[in-house]
Order: C-alpha cells, then sequence, then structure tokens
C-alpha cells in the first residue's frame, strides 16, 4: 500500500458493512480510522453526526436521498469547510427497473396470462405486444427517468423526455439525440405517444397531470406507469379510463388515495397492476448506496467533481 | 430519383405491406416492378416462387427464418446465379423481450402483486428483488441470446453467455467483455448463477439439460425462464422444484407437455408464470420482419455482406 493513498473512513464504527468496504476499496482508497482519514462514508444518524471532524477530513458522504434533518440537526454549519455529498440518484435503478417490468407485464399481457389455467395460445395472440417501435413518454427526467433511457433503448422503444427546460437529457448510457420536450409543451406529445411513465415530483404544477383529457388522447393498447406520486394521475378519470378501454391498462406503485383501501376499484380492475409502493424496498438500498459510494470515492481519489454534492445555501 | 438508384420489387404483387415500402425506402433503394429489379423481397410461399427471374435480380430475401419448404421446392436449384437471404434472426427480438419480461416479473414478486387485494407492503418488501449486481446465465448464444444480453446489461446484470464452442459472443450492443463458456463446462456455472434463460435449441444434447441436480445447485431466489423448447428442461424436477421452494420460480413459454393440458400442477403453482408460447404472435412478425429487410436493403444498396445468407449446400 502506498503511503499515499487516500484514506476512507466508515462510521459509526459498528456495525460495519462489507458492501461498503468493498466498494471504497474497489474504488483505490483504503479504510482507516477516523482519525487519519481523508474522507468519512456515514451510515449513522443525523442526531449522531460527529461534532467535530480532524482537519484531515475533506469529504462526507451522507446516507440519505433527502437531507433535511441533516439541515436541522446543523451538521453543515458545524463543518463549513468540508465537502458534503448526498445519496441523491443512487435509489433511482430499482424504481426505474420496476417502471420497466410494470411495463413490460403491463405490453405483453401478463396479468390475463396470469389468470389462465389452460392454454390459450389464440386467444393471447393478438394482446401480445412489444415495445419495440413504440413511443414511451417519460415525464420527469430526474434520476429515475434517466436510470429508465438506458433500459429502454435496446428494447427498440423511442423515448420523449419531458422535463422543466426542455434542454436535451443527458447522462450515463442516454443516447445524444433523446427527444426532450419541455413540460409546457406537454400537451403536443400524447398523440403520439404509446406508454407513459411518470417519474416526476409532486408538485402544484404535476398535480393531476394525467387526467381525463390526457388519457382520451393515449390509444387503447396504451399503458400507464406511475412511479412517482398517486397525486400526479386523476385516480377517478384513470379508474373510468381503465374500465371502458379508453388505455390498455396502468401500472402503479403509487396511488391516490395511498395506501389504496381495500375495496377499492383499482384492486378489482383486470388491467390495472398494482405494486405497494415497494419499487425500492430496504433490502435493495444497501447495495444501491454502496454503488455510489464507490463511484463517489473514486472521483474522490482522482479529484473529479462528485456526485450529488451539497449546496447548503440552496437547502439540498 | 438517381437513375443509378438500386430497384428492389416486393412480390408477388398484392396485397403489398407499407412497412415494408417504408423499410425498402428507407434504406436507400427505389422500389419497382420485378421486370427491372436489382433485389426482390419475397413474402409469398415457396410454391409460388417465381420460376423464373429477370437477369437483373441478384438477391432475394425470403420470409422465414426456417427455410426447408423453400428447399422442398427447388427454389435454390432454379436459380442458382441468384443469393438468397432467410429472415433467420429477425424474430429473435421479441423473444428476448418476452423472456426479460418474464424474468423481471418473477425477481420483483408480480404474480403474488398481482393476487393481492389490499395494500401489503411490509409483506411484499423482503421479496421484491432486482436484477442489479445479479448473474444471469443465458443458455445458448444464439438470435434470442445475442438479443437478450443488451436488454440485461443496463440493468446491471453480470450475463454468462453459454455456447458450444466457448468463443466470447459478439453482436451489436453486446460488451467485448461477456463472459461465455462453452457447454460443456456449464456444469460449472450453476453455483454462481443467479438466473437462467434457457435460449437453446432442442437436441439430443441439450434434453433435460436442466435437471434435478442443475435445479438443486441454484438459489431459493433463482428464476428460470424458458423461451426456448420445453425438452430442454425436465418438467418433473422443475414442478418438485418450484413445490418445495428449491428455486425461487418458473417463467415458461415453452412446456414439456406442450400444448401444457388441462390440469397439469404447473398451472397450480403460484411461483409459475406460464404463456402459451405466444412470445412472438403473428402481428410482431412483419414489423420484426421488415427491420430485417431494412437492414438488408441498406448492406445490399452499399455492397456489404448481407444478413442470414443461405448456403444451399448446408441446408440452412
Amino acid at each position: 500500500m502506498q503511503e499515499s493513498a487516500t484514506t476512507i473512513a466508515i462510521g459509526p464504527d459498528q456495525p460495519s458493512s462489507r458492501l461498503l468496504e468493498k466498494a471504497v476499496l474497489g474504488a483505490g482508497a483504503q479504510i482507516g480510522p477516523l482519525a487519519a482519514a481523508d474522507g468519512l462514508i456515514w451510515i449513522g444518524t443525523p442526531a449522531g453526526f460527529p461534532a467535530t471532524l480532524p482537519a484531515s477530513v475533506r469529504w462526507v458522504q451522507l446516507p440519505a436521498a433527502g437531507i433535511e434533518d441533516y439541515f436541522a440537526a446543523g451538521v453543515f454549519e458545524a463543518h463549513p469547510g468540508v465537502e458534503f455529498t448526498s445519496a441523491a440518484g443512487a435509489f433511482a435503478h430499482s424504481v426505474a427497473e420496476h417502471a420497466l417490468m410494470l411495463l413490460l407485464a403491463g405490453v405483453r399481457y401478463l396479468p390475463e396470462h396470469l389468470r389462465a389455467t389452460s392454454w390459450q395460445q389464440r386467444e393471447f395472440f393478438p394482446h401480445v405486444g412489444s415495445l419495440r417501435g413504440k413511443t414511451v413518454t417519460i415525464v420527469g427526467a430526474g434520476g429515475i427517468g434517466r436510470a429508465l433511457i438506458p433500459m429502454l433503448v435496446p428494447l427498440g422503444a423511442h423515448v420523449i423526455a419531458v422535463n422543466r427546460s426542455g434542454r436535451p437529457v443527458t447522462g450515463p448510457g442516454i443516447p445524444g439525440d433523446v427527444e426532450t420536450v419541455p413540460a409546457d409543451q406537454l400537451s403536443r406529445v400524447w398523440s403520439h405517444t404509446d406508454h407513459v411513465v411518470v417519474a416526476a415530483p409532486a408538485t402544484a404544477q404535476t398535480r393531476h397531470l394525467l387526467g381525463a383529457d390526457e388519457l382520451a388522447r393515449l390509444k387503447p393498447a396504451s399503458w400507464v406507469i406511475n412511479v412517482a406520486r398517486g397525486s400526479l394521475i386523476d385516480t377517478t378519470a384513470l379508474v373510468d379510463a381503465l374500465a371502458r378501454g379508453v388505455i390498455g391498462g396502468a401500472g402503479l406503485d403509487v396511488t391516490d388515495p395511498e395506501p389504496l383501501p381495500d375495496g377499492h376499484r383499482l384492486w378489482t380492475l383486470p388491467n390495472a397492476i398494482i405494486t405497494p409502493h415497494d419499487s425500492n424496498p430496504p433490502q435493495l438500498r444497501l447495495a444501491a448506496f454502496a454503488d455510489h459510494v464507490g463511484a463517489n470515492v473514486a472521483r474522490f481519489v482522482a479529484g473529479e467533481a462528485l456526485l450529488a454534492p451539497v449546496d447548503p445555501r440552496r437547502g439540498y
């Protein structure tokens, strides 16, 4: 081991995590005590964060994507010379994979297949679709949307990404020519959209972004996937569209209301797939965080810009 | 239009296909009558194939992947100076997409979700998995396997491709470092395999390739997907492994026996997903063929080697 190797501490001390240790070592750093560390991977609580840090510590990786509790605990104020990074974006992969699963299951008619107890090939043939050559509109080009695009491209889908600015969406695995539409022109995409994935934050502007009018402009084979927040879709309009066959179906990891109450009509519609907001389950989060840590340690070792830097003035 | 443009005929004359016409035009050729054509896209039957072709015709694209009926009809013998191409490989995309759908639906616990009529988030959390960081062994690296690999890579799965030679699998979208294992060393992959996709041809060597011994070496969360032929898996051993929880589940587009008879135990197991050999339904085949035609016309125009050339001496 070179004397000049970057030293990373993982804290609090116990229990440590083999996954995190592998991520740090794999990124070319060594693991050492906080007293001698250049960087700290924090896996504890905001309240437990050290009141003082050794002068050698230049960077702290926090374990959460939303870090309002660290602001409330005064962590950033207490360490003004230290660069902090959050886990923003680290957990998008699992949600994007879930969205892809719901979309493929819908397009390929899996719900009816699972109900069948006999070999109905001729009955099912006309209902089995493909994403190849279809246009998938992703509303929201944050972490989830940007993780989903590279998954859709090899399936031969054409992607329309919708973001606030309309500036072309970029990121690892995203082709340079992805069609990007600003949110204020969303109304012009519905008529040439085959399927919709809702992955935008819940705000006053995005509430009921998909209502009766928008659903009516989709196609009888269109699937609508929601992995963001239930409020982005008008549930009453969606139930009506599903029941009347205005669209092909809906795959919902989030609902409005949520939790979806027993006896709600969405539980009974054959073309609705409900998953109870479990697209990013706890046991997948550590592995995702370890990947994020590995990427950031590698950048730290190389002196490159870190992922998900915290800007204390902006509050995230 | 340049006088020198390549002319492609589509035959028999009626009914023509807008999709095929778009594919030909989009590849830089013009469409014209057979009498003036450089190439012919044939969408008729073997028996209906023209007894004579104009001397200008240098290439014929056939509409089938398996072309034994064209041999039987004497088509190749009758036109010794013409290059023929089949549609081999053209239909692999849909089957690969289906395999991906079955695998994702299994790993993410979709069958149980579809049976639920209440919000069981805590019960479902531990069962929702991800392909990220998991090893997917694809047995058979023909068209389906080669189409599936690029779909799995952006999901963060590690792929082991198994083929006869063990020579590294290559193709569009396939990373250069895909692990490739020769079929005669298949026994050494099971212990580090998370999921299996069976996509190999049915031969005497591949019969019951997955039996009780192989299934026992997989993991309790492993899913086994079969989109090839039912005979590659020992059904009795599979039913036993599914019922006892030796593996997580099975997604089967093909079965043994096939069709799967009413009342068969596979219809009743909650961790078996059955689709009745409908991964490549008729209505998707024309679009897939049009893509193949577009690729081959572009190669023909450019004077490049064509996809899926027929070698009359080898019989395929």
